[in-house]
């Protein structure tokens, strides 16, 4: 059965990664992955939270808001609502933990890097492409903190990336098509949504996946785990593609 | 090697649950797993949010809390500070999901069951604990709709109850130690935290793992997954002797 | 004329305090008062509000608040709400007033003990059997510094607890019935609202009274007082019983 | 043993009531009692809040703030901190609840009185004044409905005012001395502080009683209750002679 | 065509200006312009914002507020929304400006003055009313001061007040007329609202026109600066009559 | 004097306006001015608020926000924070105001359209840039309305536009040098700061001039606006030529 946009079920949306679109920011980069847009800025901060005073490890956060038009529907503005939504705040504690798990933090002793991720067209996998274009951003804030002296050694042990996969409804199959990269209509009659961060040996920092009607089985689980290493290799070559010669040689993913 | 409190890997801290603590509730349940505690307290109320109208379903809602001093460290109380926190949001989200995951809503259309977790003490494990709990609880109060002649049919597919697993730190395995339902000291060492949400027909609703220092792989995950199903089990035997003689006899989890 | 609950008019509800419900804490105690059950949790912290500084004295606060489900119908849930009702303010600034109107604060200097009281089940009387549950509470916690070597005198002048005495209406008699303890239904339909603060000699750390219908006059007020009074002797005795043994004889309010 | 003003323990300070200072609104009184300043504005809108429906009754309701630097120190603005202190929501309850006291609100259904107490100059005091204008300033409102033709009976049952009395530290008497209508100075060194909301039928709708030292017993509360009194009959007579001539004769409190 | 008030197009409505009414503030004034009062009061603090540091330059600052019924009809407390409105933000960054143009910071390094403009009643030209009675409470402040030997040089450059001019519909000219100092009855009518903050010495220091209905052109703008200025000097006429013998002559703005 | 950037005195930045930059939006542009960017949304709905009830008028309303990095120096979310600067605030009633001021609303009655104007970087100009945008992407809306059969007759009475004009330090002018459309640079050390939002037939919707550090007179405020007027008229052309085709003919600015 054919995806509504014509793609096959383990084919991604395009993806495209445009690293420095805030030339004055320590990092940057606008991922565009099928509609959705998201704006990755890194801020570099000579400080840490106080939990990691004299630890000798540097820090890594993420703060994610969506513009108020991103999606469909205009959403009320975060800003004037007074909070953040439960949504924003899972979604960004997800970014920072992601980059956490690749990074070597005290390499970056006593610097605090922040990247905001801003969703300015939603069209579903915005969490995702958060990540993938967040350790972009991170990579560039590193080399600027590199070239500027303030770093000894590589900071990565390896690119993280991330995808979803879901199981869609298939009128041939009762079990539902396995399907990769969900867009905002795919999403909305998911089965099953599972947002895997990979990284670029094949492991996982996180594995979320949710049972939106009926609960899923082990084959299923990894079925859907296997579709979604696939799209995460897709994504490290385009990470790689777009910090190619930006960053050093060895901090970048395998080609 | 031995854990702090002397249990072996795949063991579960003791699980007790008290039904009905809250007598004037629509339902109500006291988990106490190890040193954790958490009250259940269902609400039932004739409403239903705008975007389930006219669809004939009914809603399931959880919100979730933590008393000030349920953990080692006084935290500041939610209520003073102005807001809940991201973590709080995210909990309460998952408990709801993992609820409406083995629920027929159309069961009980136009009434809303509210599930308010409150963390008394705090041992790790608490979110797992509340989808546990709150199943109970939502159980008591959809056989209280029963008895006023407001539910027709069986209002569940299945139970669902939750555990954690993770990988902890083994001074003779590099790799570390797959251990069923981390306690406080134990969560804060381990390497990789996996959260299940599962079925008793052996399904899962949520499926959520995070590496809190390396990166796991594939066969690390299935064992923890195999880990946390037998740990569901207990606690699908614990919730149906807990609720016998309570509900009806076709409701109850397997024996 | 009888009390709904068969209770003569001057007769408490069954009181019980069980200490050191929560074992990690510096000093707990559940107290259950009819149908109303609040649980208290004393923090003991090495700090001082800046306005004490330099001056030899240690701090006592409270924090109240309620569950949302404690009441017969469900309230919004304070943190969600983004802040503490007014009457959830007003009572825990009563609560901190009760405990340092008896306690001798140079005997803790450089101290802070915060007791959370957090009602569980509310059938009326929760300010007051908060201040009650709370001098428990904040003794075990003063013991547990005595214990440390923190204490050198001891730190209470006497004990304090607290009752509501109110004015029923009563079919025999227009001015109404003078009643010990209200419980939910009572407390409802009440002329006249009195909460007192008594200390273990016959006095008073506060007295607030509010005509709920018609106000009330000098003989009215005193002989509410009077029953108050012995209502709170009760009380006392409830204390000593609950902390004989646990803390120095001396400490206790007497038999 | 004199006090800082000169004045005698009973003497209250000088107070003055001025009406309609607001032209605009339906009630209004600036009183001044000593240096203490609080205006006073009543508004009359034809709504209830929802519990009130059909019950053939309309509302009154208070709200209390201060100017930033009513008082000695600057404050920091309420509205710029984001929300009331428990000070100011404890005190408009008690203001509402003194009203609500005296008055027939069976004589305006469909209405609700708010009265804005705003203290310009804070010497103490303040919570008491204003219930002394509040009332002033509701009886102006309800005599605007009455004009309109909107209030067909007396709404009072009697008038209200409140005042404070203390027991100040005094060489010669080691039990310190009973004072009426304590300035700031006086307030901050009090012994124990007693706000009466007196009728002028000699009645308390409220009487609120505070060890802010040691706690005081029942001979101490009824001289203080003597007291407080004899300070209401003297803000009766204020009362009376501010409304004269602009309220009917039947309303007003006895000469 | 006449204005409702009486008032001839370039006539100011009765101003008056009273000093120190606010005793124990180290500077205060109460303006009353038409049916207009604003009380402002100003408080000295040894202290300044971060980014003044090492800067040798004091600070001038102030906050803005209405009480709930200084209008017409009564709007929302602002402590009790949780915020201040934008319109109350945006007016006292206008007034901070206004004063900071015409006062020499450097003459009181280290010291912050923060005017608190609190709206009693409110019939139009609240924010022009504020900046003309904020200098008249600022001079009181740096005067006090000055005597307490903290200001070695005068601190004002000039004088600053403000006033609005409008265009009115007007039945004989189309393009309606040109009114000086609008109440609230011309202000919701005017096409165009024009707030002038002017000095002695005939210059600007915030100029704010905009066009209610219909843009407006050149020479109209020329027109209302013209009839603006006019406005402003009768202002500073007001001021130092208020304000002589009270600081020094050399402060005072010219005859 | 030369600029910093090499421009004339009166040579604006660079300008582009994409249009339809959010495919899924009524109207949206993304205007690019110098290094400034702002992402304009429009959004209609079938809606307006109450006060527009019967008056057979549509409403349009604008919210402006700054991503955190989009200035040199990060700066706390505001969704994080909690609410939205003061400035902010500010900002969106003027852009909201300047739209209004050329439109004719009883052309779309129970329509209100939404202009979200989010800043992605910020070299100054923001609120001005964002008006241009928002003028653009408010006719793409009414547009898609016109297209749907909602709008009868063309909205505009004109097109609006916004630019900067400051008074900048020039060593060989002491009165400094006027220049037009200042950068983050020249903004900081302007004398004069004036916001002209300008329509398409030389008059004014609104005129903001502030002196930063040195009060302005009337020749100095002449230069400004004939300055401000030139640079409107190259926005004018600007937002032809990017609307050119995309709306009826008669509803764009002249050529």
């Amino acid at each position: 059965m054919a995806r509504p946009d014509g793609r096959s079920p383990l084919q991604l949306r395009p993806v495209s990664l445009e690293c420095d679109v805030v030339s004055h920011a320590e990092g940057s980069c606008l991922i565009v992955q099928g509609r959705t847009k998201v704006l990755i800025v890194a801020t570099l901060e000579q400080k840490t939270p106080p939990f990691l005073r004299d630890t000798g490890e540097g820090w890594i956060t993420a703060e994610y808001g969506m513009l108020p038009r991103a999606t469909l529907e205009r959403s009320p503005r975060e800003a004037a609502k007074g909070k953040q939504t439960g949504r924003s705040l899972e979604i960004q504690r997800l970014i920072g933990r992601a980059l956490r798990g690749v990074a070597d933090r005290r390499t970056f002793p006593e610097w605090t890097v922040t990247l905001d991720c801003d969703v300015l067209v939603a069209d579903a996998g915005t969490r995702c492409a958060s990540v993938t274009g967040a350790w972009v951003a991170l990579a560039l804030a590193l080399e600027t903190l590199r070239k500027r002296g303030g770093l000894k050694k590589p900071p990565f042990r390896e690119a993280v990336a991330a995808i979803s996969v879901g199981v869609l409804p298939d009128r041939e199959r009762p079990e539902g098509m396995v399907a990769l990269d969900l867009d905002y209509i795919e999403d909305s009659t998911a089965h099953v949504d599972l947002n895997v961060v990979g990284t670029s040996t094949g492991r996982y920092v996180e594995v979320q996946g949710t049972a939106e009607r009926e609960p899923f089985d082990d084959k299923r689980l990894r079925e859907m785990l296997t579709v979604a290493k696939r799209g995460c290799r897709r994504l490290f070559r385009a990470q790689r593609k777009a910090l190619e010669g930006r960053i050093p040689e060895d901090w970048l993913p395998p080609a």
